[in-house]
């Protein structure tokens, strides 16, 4: 049985909440057709299912390891790995020029999406070499582009990203690794980091790390901070891996989780210097990060859709197989535990959270393609507003989502579910760092407040709450739905420009609330879109398990999932006066 | 740095929420004076915080082992068990007649929580030893009471309940485990048993093993279990131990959490017969079952609270010392992250949880003392009402509570929550389990629903909502949290109301919704009247940074967090019709 959401939902998720029609539209863009996009997520169905989902087990109980000759990963990950690099599966949305296939964006995201649902940890290496692309194509010079682009857009060699240090977590500004001039353009980078994710490993030829670092004469914080690249090996000019670099990895974390992605310390310039290269101007580190922060920030949201799917359909594997206690049904005979009403609201509640943020995800990662690739200047800056605004909520809602799926899927499994052998325990293990790392959901939900909801002067919001107000409207079997929808978008209105009123100190006490909120609220909307367009389909005569299952879905998001929305209010609103409570001990530390 | 609930806390909780000075005036618990109270307190807290905490970590990472030979536990916890045994901690609440102190279970209670908050874990070793002592004292002959109750109860011996099986979790009707005559009132038990918490280990002299099982006259169902008691060295009539019986713990699982709590599979009459003797009448099982459930369903979701409690003074801890970015101060430096508001929201979040839960607790096994004690039939019958009421609510809520605050502990560590050495992580590890055990949060929600709201014609709950109704005045900084208590009582009663007058199979898809309604409810009230008690105190005179952060949690409470419950009417009261879709693939399923 696969593990991962199966291609009639991926594409049906692009076609309606991730506009692939529009996009087909768009100039270099006009490939994404139907049948080739059909093509592309069966194909990568089957190397998640066949090869990824495989090594999920071996991944979490062997784990990648550590010793002074580098990092190991278990047996099988080597060849997987070669099968993404063959199949061409990591340079569908990069540019043609560097060797990509130049398609959207969000097609890659449906791929990568089925990576992680089958395994999570070993997808992460993707995931950052993904990162590292962009970073290069946007800021990398001419001669970086030509000499690393085409060998990581190929998968030959990965990338990785050096923030984090002992002392700067979320607090990036607080940097304190150094850069100092050495020969020609080369500089000397001198440091350590940690939590540095596939920072050292044995499936690629070369390893190149983009590292923040300080120059000598830089200002203090995040202004003073620059980007550089630092190859493992350092290559030749016709790209051959040479001499090694003075980068090393002193030794990798022991997690709760993702036990097969080496979370790395990584030593710079120890024994031996460490050579890099600045991409883009000196000090402009903090706004490469910003450039690359969007798209990565989604593909941390889209871990939680995977991770959703993942629990999902092993709970209800699960839950078709295990048999236990009678239901209400005359028989009064032992059922699977599928027939009982409570599993169903389980399994509904991970199907709903699955496919809304996949819905949210796609639909964010699409405008962020319209923002990069249509020709109309006014579209392109409506679609990164909408970006820009849903990029917070996406990975903090879907993320969230993740945790509480794979923990639904744990109570599913019962007294199964807590052991490890049936895997269902993983998940729990695997999601719980999607919320945490590439800005924790706490910092999601106050650049959400102090930020998206400022920005242009609240234009960007308030459009897109009209838009939803303007889809609060069904009929037939999708009326209750859409009158919830209808009054949850006032509401949130409402809130919003509470919020937008309050002083941003103030605000920020209540930005969780409000995040989760807009998430609950937006994901019904999509699913609500996506139900009335199956509607119509099966009105056509088209009446698929499916389409009737996006009915079903919607109808439950929007009805009993929503609603949670309500009760959020007050803690959305109000401030901060109750959490920095006088005379209290909590305070006094 | 303490790692459990300051004394302080438990007896201002015992006080108010767990009923301590009604409990002092009943015959037997005269010796319940504040006091005593406050030295067994902080003994617990003592050997808790010595003793217990310092095998946390190696009980997580070494874990229980299992050989032929035997379960082994880590160094030190033999040690630490018989600091336990010498100390008397077990026998607390047990009768005076079987070698107990005859204080009020909830007082037995409250040190449990303190070793659970120490090392959940190991704590299980008692709670399953409590267990066994109540069956016995209900149900045991008098010739099993002498000879094994003073031991069980002193610690010397500990006990154990045998009743899954692999086809007979949540549905204990389905055991199959045999009982056969054998030599006099001996019986031969032959089968497995799976899931076995503390079914073998190497701390205590002889194990008392409780086991379902089915005679050969036996009804199908429930109705045809007996209960059997299997010594694992069978004892001379001085109690001491001889042979070995047949019974033998053939592995022990790998699992998520509790490491150091060996669950064992544990085989009957494989290699030599197993000797058991009856406890109760034949076919008596169910009943034992049910008198012991109240007690250990309220004792797991203590461990809600006690997990709850540690990963809140965890992560206080943390946020104290870890310093990172600026808040909205003037000065724009980095501070502790105690400083920032969204930090503050998942701190008081997880106090809130805790203390909540602990009044929960409390107020139900309080409940279940005067049910045992009251010299008042009228007083006994109304107490053992509102504990059966409570008893689901206190067991999910609690539960599901600790897997939050668990959750919420590692998002405040951040990356450094998320690897394991910093033991943020193990908490949720540990608390996954408490939703699952002893009756599924689902099976909880279901006896709310299907029985408690039925029972003695809905007498009984009307009148607790009338009481907390009554308790929804409040004035000062207490007055918005009561009105909005006020609100969410009614709206409860009218849930409640709704769910009373549906067809029982249909209200089944609303269960967990509205068990978690009535929790929210049920905890802001309790924290209210504490903060009642509060405020008079420090219009006393008496004006602690205690009592203040009483007010503080209360308002939390019951202004921002119970307004979660107006948002899940719609699905308590949905029915249903959205769990059971026509035409869907999960239905068709």
């Amino acid at each position: 049985m696969p593990v991962t959401a199966p291609a009639e939902e991926q594409l049906f998720a692009l076609q309606t909440s991730g506009m692939l029609d529009r996009l087909a539209r768009l100039p270099g863009f006009e490939d994404a057709q139907e049948e080739m996009v059909t093509a592309i997520l069966d194909g990568a169905n089957a190397l998640a299912n066949d090869r990824f989902a495989a090594l999920h087990a071996i991944g979490d109980t062997e784990g990648a390891r550590w010793s002074t000759e580098g990092v190991t990963l278990p047996k099988g990950f080597a060849a997987a790995y070669q099968a993404y690099v063959e199949g061409g599966w990591g340079s569908l949305s990069a540019a043609p020029e560097a060797g990509g296939q130049g398609l959207p964006a969000v097609l890659g995201v449906a791929v990568q999406e089925q990576l992680a649902s089958a395994n999570m940890a070993f997808q992460l290496c993707m995931m950052l070499t993904l990162g590292g692309i962009e970073a290069l194509s946007v800021h990398g010079s001419d001669d970086q582009k030509a000499l690393y682009l085409p060998r990581i857009v190929s998968g030959e060699w990965t990338a990785t990203m050096n923030l984090t240090e002992p002392q700067a977590g979320s607090d990036v500004g607080a940097v304190r690794t150094s850069a100092t001039p050495a020969d020609g353009d080369a500089w000397h980078i001198k440091g350590s980091k940690i939590f540095i994710t596939w920072g050292e490993h044995d499936l690629a030829a070369n390893i190149v790390h983009l590292v923040l670092a300080r120059t000598p004469d830089a200002p203090a914080g995040t202004k003073g901070l620059s980007l550089f690249l630092v190859p493992k090996f350092l290559p030749d000019t016709d790209g051959t891996p040479g001499a090694r670099n003075g980068v090393d990895c002193a030794a990798i974390e022991h997690k709760l989780g993702i036990h097969a992605s080496p979370t790395c310390t990584m030593i710079f310039g120890e024994a031996q210097p460490a050579i890099g290269w600045l991409v883009g101007p000196r000090h402009g580190g903090i706004a490469a990060m910003f450039t690359m922060m969007n798209h990565a920030r989604l593909n941390v949201g889209l871990e939680g859709v995977a991770i959703a799917e993942r629990a999902y359909r092993d709970a209800l594997a699960f839950a078709r197989e295990r048999v236990q206690s009678a239901g209400f049904d005359a028989s009064r005979e032992p059922q699977p535990i599928l027939a009982h009403a409570d599993v169903r609201r389980m399994l509904m509640t991970m199907r709903a959270r699955a496919e809304g943020c996949r819905a949210l995800v796609y639909h964010a990662v699409a405008a962020l393609d319209i923002a990069h690739a249509d020709p109309d200047p006014a579209a392109r800056a409506d679609a990164k507003t909408l970006a820009d605004l849903l990029t917070p909520i996406a990975k903090a809602f879907a993320t969230d989502s993740g945790v509480e799926a794979a923990s639904l899927g744990i109570q599913i499994g019962g007294g199964m579910g807590y052991i490890e052998e049936t895997g269902l325990a993983r998940h729990l293990r695997d999601a719980r760092i999607a919320p945490i790392y590439e800005g924790t959901n706490g910092i999601q939900a106050l650049d959400l407040v102090g930020r998206k909801l400022r920005m242009d002067g609240g234009v960007g919001w308030r459009a897109f709450i009209e838009e939803m107000a303007a889809g609060a409207i069904a009929d037939g079997e999708l009326t209750a739905g859409a009158k919830t929808l209808a009054r949850a978008v006032a509401t949130l209105r409402e809130t919003a420009g509470k919020l937008y009123a309050m002083a941003p100190a103030e605000a920020a006490g209540g930005a969780t609330p409000f995040l989760r909120m807009f998430g609950l609220t937006v994901t019904a909307h999509l699913l609500l879109q996506q139900a009335k367009v199956a509607a119509t389909r099966i009105g056509g005569g088209d009446d698929t398990p499916f389409l009737r299952a996006k009915i079903a879905t919607a109808r439950f998001a929007c009805e009993q999932l929503l609603p949670e929305m309500f009760g959020l209010v007050p803690a959305a609103t109000g401030g901060t006066a109750l959490l920095y409570p006088e005379g209290d001990p909590l305070f006094a530390g």
